[in-house]
């Protein structure tokens, strides 16, 4: 097991109505003026936010608002919302919704103390100052909830990055799994798939002998598996709901991921897509994870075929573990059709004569040096290769 | 899933030669002037204080020093800690040891600053402050390094109780497996046995559809089951000592256990063993927990199945459950037999005309009013017939 430390200081808050102390978890951390961002008209429709800013003017604190948050949110919002929390002395900020709210706030959060421009950031610079973030979650996929990682899309030019800091932990997050119920089936599929993607980008390790955080990925997998399709029949199963909320915060606070090497290929391949035509960042997952897994199998096929018997059930060959290692990879793409994930480009938007431009993007855009190092050491070739496996 | 808070806000640092940081990670949390506390010559003689003692000196910190804990650490040490620690003006208290010796320091770090006597902690009464601690791990058991519990035992009358406060979070725990290389295979069995405890004790939940914590508790035992025996046989496996030791923070930060009722009456029942035989808690749980397993297996059946069948790979026996919940209760005490733990109370040096004397303290001790709630409400007579079932 290689060296690690492990930090994941947030105070989680889990259950039915949690949002309605919004206020006090605020005033415990600090907070005197807030500001509340989120994302579309659902939090608004569902009377969510009503509720949020009852709670905060019950504990005595003042707000401003900031909505429009988009998935894959941009840029262009995020210096709006440095410029505001300026103006109006913010010194905490509420983030009401998904990974993408969560993120734009975190990208708030490091650029309100920053002289310079908040991209910086997001193109290496180490953050060491930033507002104190809380977050109300309304979907379960990214896990930003409990990490301490935030990924932007600059609109000049489409580029899609992420940044990470100590500093961007959320002080505390509540998470009520009643509010992810009313999500439309799509977008619950789709988190559903970034959580697995989480869980698989960590899977695929070239560090030898690490049982526990190899036992404790595939117990996430296996509860995703089992509540995931639960969830899409039944979008009121709260039980469902609740299994996968905290399988999420678990599968990316990164305690089941310390210790090894990681790889995080199918999500660098992804955010081209995503980055480019604007399609949900987990449906693009779904395409791109099954061809990553199939170009790197032979890599290690003990570890695919591992995956296959002890996660999808499948029996193992040991005459041809490869037939065992495809198996699960299989399983994986039924699964993925099974809760109406896409599963090639075009249902993405996305267009095969593009995939040179978006491998070398990927191999090269924004300071890049023309490997993908992760389970694999991808080059560009390969990459264009991987997109090719897409159909 | 019941509604839960979870916090674990420590900072951990897990792997090879991180002792030598200590100083470091003091200084980060604000330490001046240390107590380090630890147990017996152990860490003495292996250097292992002094390389601390280094570190600290490097850091530019002041220390005094405080030895002496002993397995099942004892009120007495407490109170000259707390003595020792007004008197030098100590501001962090750096528990170098296991469980013993974290948990008398976490009694000492509530004591300093509270101007009663300290064991109305262990009565009931809550801790809303505390001096900082730090920790250095030494054997990897009882999860105090990841958590807000501490158990002593007072010499009036040799009860063991426990107290739990958010202020006792260690704000770093430095866990470097090849510390725990040079332990005696006993007392590493021992550890092995609470880890596998703390798990248990969380997986009997009458709590339904907890899918997300059931399986994340499975992980860690079939990491226990394959690493544990891999540390008996070869005790200088770095591999195992590591996955051994993050599993062991795990079971017991409760990532793993919220959401659902859990069931702690192995440890209570066990305490009374340690506490008036002053035998290892481990090897205590190793006798009381399949006991505890045979008495209560029949308030759900199929829950004792799923543990064999996921845990310890038996075969489901669809016309009798029972069977497999059988086999699998079966299988903990061959693997407990494997590692060389005791078996019965004889081997715990505990009279069997001692029985109702136990089972009286257990249920009415301290303040207690007769009903040991968990997985199965428990009388004292429920608790005579379980010591009865221990042999």
């Amino acid at each position: 097991m290689d060296n690690f430390t492990f930090y994941s200081p947030t105070y989680f808050v889990f259950g039915k109505e949690e949002e309605n102390n919004a206020g006090k978890y605020v005033q415990r951390f600090g907070g005197k003026k807030v500001l509340i961002h989120y994302g579309g008209g659902s939090a608004v429709r569902s009377g969510l936010l009503d509720r949020v800013k009852k709670s905060l003017t019950q504990a005595g604190l003042e707000y401003v608002e900031l909505g429009g948050v988009k998935p894959n949110p941009r840029s262009g919002l995020v210096y709006e919302g440095i410029g505001l929390c300026r103006k109006e002395k913010v010194d905490f900020i509420l983030a009401v919704g998904g990974g993408s709210t969560i993120d734009s706030a975190k990208a708030i959060a490091i650029g309100v103390p920053y002289e310079g421009d908040f991209w910086d950031f997001y193109q290496g610079k180490a953050a060491a100052e930033a507002l104190p973030i809380g977050t109300v979650l309304t979907i379960a996929a990214a896990g930003s909830e409990g990490g301490n990682g935030s990924v932007i899309t600059h609109e000049e030019g489409n580029y899609k990055r992420a940044t990470g800091s100590e500093v961007l932990y959320p002080k505390f997050s509540i998470l009520n799994p009643a509010l992810t119920q009313t999500l439309p089936a799509y977008q619950t599929a789709c988190g559903i798939t970034d959580i697995m993607a989480h869980l698989l980008e960590r899977y695929f390790t070239n560090t030898k002998e690490v049982e526990v955080t190899d036992r404790l990925l595939e117990a996430l997998l296996l509860t995703m598996i089992k509540e995931g399709p639960k969830a899409i029949e039944n979008p009121n199963d709260y039980g469902a709901r609740a299994n996968i909320m905290w399988a999420g915060m678990m599968a990316h606070n990164d305690s089941c991921g310390v210790g090894r090497s990681q790889d995080w290929a199918s999500h660098e391949i992804e955010h081209e897509l995503s980055g480019a035509y604007d399609c949900a960042h987990g449906a693009g997952l779904a395409v791109v994870m099954p061809a990553v897994m199939k170009y790197n199998m032979y890599r290690d096929v003990n570890r695919f075929a591992r995956l296959a018997v002890n996660v999808w059930g499948c029996q193992m060959n040991f005459d041809h573990p490869e037939e065992t290692a495809k198996e699960g990879i299989e399983a994986f793409q039924h699964f993925l059709a099974k809760i109406h994930m896409p599963s090639n480009l075009e249902d993405l938007g996305a267009r095969e004569e593009d995939i040179e431009m978006l491998a070398h993007n990927c191999s090269y855009g924004a300071g890049r040096t023309g490997i993908l190092n992760g389970f694999a050491a991808l080059t560009e070739q390969d990459i264009i290769n991987i997109y090719h496996l897409m159909g």
